[in-house]
């Protein structure tokens, strides 16, 4: 399976596409091998009124070569862009407009993934590039309706989606991610 | 200065107030001097579109004395009661029931606070009692009306609220909890 | 099986035993069923030069009733006592004097543990007492030699101690606990 | 006054300098205004034997003009190379092989600071570039002597090192982090 961080292709609709601080897919693409990316990735999550994690969203999403894999919102942090509104960009290419996700207030993630082109030095991996990823946490509110390349969002219970099943479909091995999000809030068995 | 942890008086309006898991105001005076009490606190304020915060409560209350002081939503955890279920209790109680708090997903605090009766042992003192808080930020996205003895939930930006002048009229060392919480949030200078 | 918070009886070795402070096996017996007991729990670990966990240590204790059980090293923060100074009683009481552990800079947790007497609504019970726990991973860098009522102090790779067969071993729930350990170093599968 | 995230110049004294990971001084410099750097940092600490923080240190350098900036522990995470092992070669680079520095087990930073080019989207700047530094809390148990181009390492107290005239003498906004860094381990006033 093809694995690898999630990223529009080609380079996002942003105002200032001609910005030259945005890259071509020929400099990305060399530039992938030699510094790390940084990313943000973010776990969507449904709260109840004490804030208690009801509900976790994945998404669905086919590869290049079709096939079907699950994975988080995630995506890379331009030049000049702050972290919160990247990570607001990529819920929204996500998940859609509506969702209304309720960013935190605190910067520091739950946790850091080290992505490395090579398994085994850490749980995560991507086969593209070194990337270096901060996961956040994310309660959203309103509803979600995947864009551009995931087909879809599947909620489940946190029971579900620390699952080892989950875990096998998930990309880059981003079920450990999700454990730790999980873990995070106290909902890890 | 009078300072102490604001704790109301008497034992809270809860169903169960019959409940023997419910202390008699002499009772829970015995038990101050023999135990540590565990509270919680919450640091509400408001937040932009993508997290950022933007404003600060902090509550002003009238002492016994008639002096005034500033506080930050603060209470005790009761037997058999979550901390979340703390959480917003107090939090109701000192905002009022339109306030619509948002709880955090983590029950991990942004800071653990202790009260010692004799100053000096850490930054928070509180006369009656050793008192260990967890503390929280929790944006409130409703309107505050402060019930009970606090008379005022005033506003701030992040950077009156970590200035001098507001430590030094904030009881039991709460000035210092508050800078805390701002670093937490990335918005102390 | 009789789980519980471990908790020395009598109450410990502190110099102050006559202390007004602490309080007799009967009065604590009655404060349990009223007040939630703040305690402190540590995941001792090994770590190697770079600070990853390569090793978690668990403890064996017999309850009351001769049946082998594990936990963690945990106990109760005394009247006047900073968590710190529980931290190492609880250490030094459970591994030894000579394990040398590396308290946290930070007094923040990785996790809040609630132990109600019933079960259900959190994933930890102990039949006692209402009981809330500041959980650390604290690496020690000496020998460790239980003493007390645990028997023997088991090292184990991550991999072995996040297992489903461990989970079941530990008493209250803090196989739970245990894996958030894991997750929040980053060493959770 | 020239403020800039401390970097070696040229590329670091690593194996693997002819690695084509590695970048030349020019293509760094074309990159810096492409993408977001990694960047880590560390505040240097000693702490008492129950983990309280005493001492900060906080290092003395001279810019190309001639003046004298401080500054914490910073450096660029390479290619390939992990977090942990980033944060390890930059202390060691900057505070000397006998520093004897025990990394966090968690790989959680206490904050993430966002340098960016022109000043005022984030407490922090840098006019080379926009990086993103992922912040740590370390203890050092030996000597620290520093090399290269830092000239000093220089022990405060926590109240000095939070002070205002030290703030004022921090390159970057740095101040702020200090504070931050202090805030999280509850040596902040």
């Amino acid at each position: 399976m093809s694995v690898r961080t999630p990223d529009p292709t080609p380079e996002p609709d942003l105002p200032g596409d001609s910005n030259p601080g945005w890259l071509s897919d020929m400099e990305l693409e060399q530039i992938r091998r030699r510094l790390p990316l940084l990313y943000v990735e973010a776990v969507p999550v449904r709260v109840d009124g004490v804030g208690v994690v009801t509900e976790v969203g994945v998404l669905l999403r086919a590869t290049a070569l079709g096939e079907m894999t699950r994975t988080l919102v995630s995506g890379r942090v331009m030049y000049g862009e702050t972290i919160r509104d990247a990570l607001f960009r990529h819920l929204e290419k996500d998940l859609g407009p509506m969702a209304f996700p309720l960013l935190p207030a605190s910067p520091v993630p739950f946790q850091v993934a080290e992505y490395f082109p090579l398994p085994g030095l850490s749980p995560y991996s991507d086969d593209r590039q070194h990337a270096v990823s901060l996961a956040y946490v994310v309660p959203v509110t309103g509803t979600c309706e995947p864009r551009q390349d995931a087909l879809e969002i599947t909620w489940m219970t946190p029971e579900e989606a620390s699952s080892d099943a989950v875990a096998a479909e998930m990309e880059g091995g981003r079920g450990t991610l999700l454990r730790a999000a999980l873990a995070s809030v106290g909902r890890l068995r």
